[in-house]
């Protein structure tokens, strides 16, 4: 199943997927150079948004939770992903502890728990589930939608002095967070100095910001494009940044406003040159927010200069509770793709450098410039189902196997930008 | 599809395929740390025998000419293994020729070299395909049963005194031979010391010996065995050598009887052992022979002194025309399996160190005790439908996954015999 495209393309995305497309190996050599120098984070997820005239990333997640959601066709292709990130990290490696989110009543949450246990099973490690519940005493079992059951473990610190971290009678040689910290390092987790930690507590979002990833993105996109002669904006959402704000106290709309005008006049110039004849819009978001919490869409800098109380709440906080001061202004790349009538967006999954799959998040409710990380979303798991590393030269260049390769070659990219930025944020040795 | 075994097996492979199975997690783990001390090759193909008792491999190829056989769901299986190979050996490589055997005729082989093309191709290397043929003088185009079309290039030596392999305006960075070199390595890939040559040259049949194969595996079953607390006679075919045969002339023959005679004791005293009640056999085949040529299964040690004319002259020549002087004696494992009413074994494919697929080669007109790789053999490419990686253990351990899983352990335990192998043939620095 391959979701229809409401549009004819025939526009600058045609020429782009076509140059992707003449020089996959190119491509492909580009990005196994790039590899010699940055090491891909461990996994990865990355949010695509195909407007037809660019393809972009918008989201880059460092935890991905969604496997559960990928084509089972492609657990192979995890699995051997996951051999060759694990041969890297921790090569003799026999226990591993997987640290999940604290969502225990998200049953499509704990599905991905089982599904990445499981690939890491067969990648050659004993896995178990460590669990930061602070309620949880005991190892306690769930039953999940699709009749397989989960053990969630209390965390504890283990071994002389506590230095390690581990579960009653197991001691993990690597510790994989599937835990995006936004609430801070909990004390549990800190000063592990004797176990891989993977990936590093500095890829947390209580550190991560989305303007370092994009900043680090734009440099790859630059790189890549000066590679294949492409303009990189048809790959690369434009950023601005606002670092002291407080929705509650109206402080820093200034910032936003000139930001906002800004970019929508960059916008402009730039839908001018490729003949665009839609209307630009920003995404103003938390920099460091996750799970599709404080986000909204702009069309004009006024717009955040009238915000009701409701708005106004809704944006100045995020996961966990966190106030938001810093926030980014992105360009807003609409989306064309629509599947089951409704609005969607490539999700696009990787082990170590390899894409592993891809799914379709899909909301019935939004439009083509909202976010669609919000209720009423679903899931397409089966979407990709010719896999992203396919091209076929014979077929169009939006023919679904190439259309997913160029996804998956923007996802590599936004991955690449990831690993430059956990290099850049990584505490001096 | 799954082919169906002719007999329940209850006997000492279950118990293997158990012990494989419930120690996956090990096994898994003791071949990871296997490739941190050896280089796998780059490809390779392992045909297996499974007796029922015992299951082993019984020939391990590195120029596999079989990757048109493979189930095409694991193409993308093939290309993420594929980039793993080339991100070790030749990172940087841009172009590579691929040196294909001189079967112009045989077009499941072209197929063969095809698939092996497109690989690459995925895999982000400029891919084309040089020949040896001396009658081959300007690139010429072969249509493939299946629509395809190959492109052969005369290979020619290029550069400065000619000190590199390419083709016309074609300087390719590594050099990837799917020719076996029984008739030795020729002068056009001599001296080539510029280009990254893959597998080595000391890998071709001119050099290397089954025995010096089998001698490598029976370490490598010994030390797996210790690991695994089994027995390594359950995956190791044992094995005899003599050096100094010569079917025409009858010499070599007391060699061979007595090796038959003490294999054969070898053999009853295990079968009675395991209580196995099959009557046991030898296979005496060319120590460096290939193509299933030159070989003969033997019950009785009186058997190779009674060869008739033909006998003696399908012994005395392999591919090429060489004269077969060193000979293997090793212990025959008949197979229980059967395809379509066909006498069937299970081929693994393997890049790099990880399995890609596999399928079942099918002989109707040879008995379970004989080589298959004869005249009416065929291939069942679907039949490796779940792949070698992801044992169940919720499931009998010769349910599909589990007894593909075993098979695709043995297999790589054979590769990484292969791996020992070619480190101990390599010429000093």
């Amino acid at each position: 199943m391959v979701p229809r495209l409401t549009t004819a393309l025939t526009g600058p995305l045609l020429d782009l997927e076509r140059r992707i497309l003449d020089n996959d190996t190119t491509v492909e050599r580009w990005l196994r150079t790039q590899w010699l120098e940055h090491t891909p984070p461990f996994y990865s997820s990355v949010d695509l948004r195909n407007a037809g005239f660019k393809l972009a990333p918008v989201d880059t997640n460092l935890f991905p939770g969604g496997f559960n959601n990928l084509n089972p066709a492609f657990l192979p292709l995890c699995v051997q992903a996951a051999m060759s990130a694990i041969e890297k990290v921790c090569p003799e490696a026999r226990n591993l502890l997987l640290i999940p989110e604290n969502h225990t009543r998200n049953q499509f949450y704990l599905m991905n728990v089982a599904r990445l246990a499981t690939i890491l099973h067969h990648a050659g490690l004993n896995v178990r589930i460590g669990s930061l519940l602070p309620e949880l005493s005991a190892p306690t079992t769930l039953d999940l939608p699709d009749g397989q059951k989960l053990t969630l473990e209390p965390v504890r610190r283990i071994g002389p002095e506590g230095r390690r971290l581990g579960l009653d009678e197991f001691d993990p040689c690597a510790v994989l967070l599937n835990n995006d910290l936004s609430g801070g390092v909990p004390p549990m987790l800190q000063n592990v100095n004797e176990q891989f930690m993977i990936p590093p507590l500095w890829a947390g979002w209580h550190v991560r910001r989305k303007s370092a990833h994009f900043a680090a993105y734009q440099e790859v996109a630059t790189s890549f494009g000066a590679e294949l002669d492409i303009d990189p904006w048809l790959i690369n959402p434009e950023f601005a940044v606002c670092g002291k704000v407080n929705f509650h106290e109206r402080a820093g709309e200034d910032c936003l406003a000139a930001n906002i005008d800004t970019l929508l006049n960059r916008m402009r110039a730039k839908y001018q040159e490729y003949g665009i004849g839609a209307e630009p819009f920003v995404i103003v978001k938390a920099d460091a927010g996750t799970y599709g919490m404080g986000i909204m869409t702009v069309k004009d800098a006024s717009e955040v200069r009238n915000l009701n109380r409701k708005q106004r709440n809704k944006m100045a906080v995020v996961k966990e509770g966190l106030a938001v001061t810093e926030v980014i202004i992105q360009e807003g790349v609409p989306t064309v793709e629509r599947v089951d009538e409704g609005t969607a967006e490539p999700v696009v999954y990787m082990i170590d450098r390899y894409v592993v799959g891809g799914f379709y998040r899909v909301n019935t409710s939004r439009g083509i410039d909202e976010n669609l990380n919000a209720p009423g979303m679903t899931f397409k798991p089966l979407a990709f189902e010719t896999g992203c590393t396919l091209p076929n030269a014979d077929l169009d260049p939006d023919a679904p196997p190439n259309r997913f390769y160029a996804y998956g070659v923007v996802a590599r990219l936004a991955m690449l930008a990831a690993a430059l930025e956990l290099e850049r944020a990584a505490p001096p040795l």
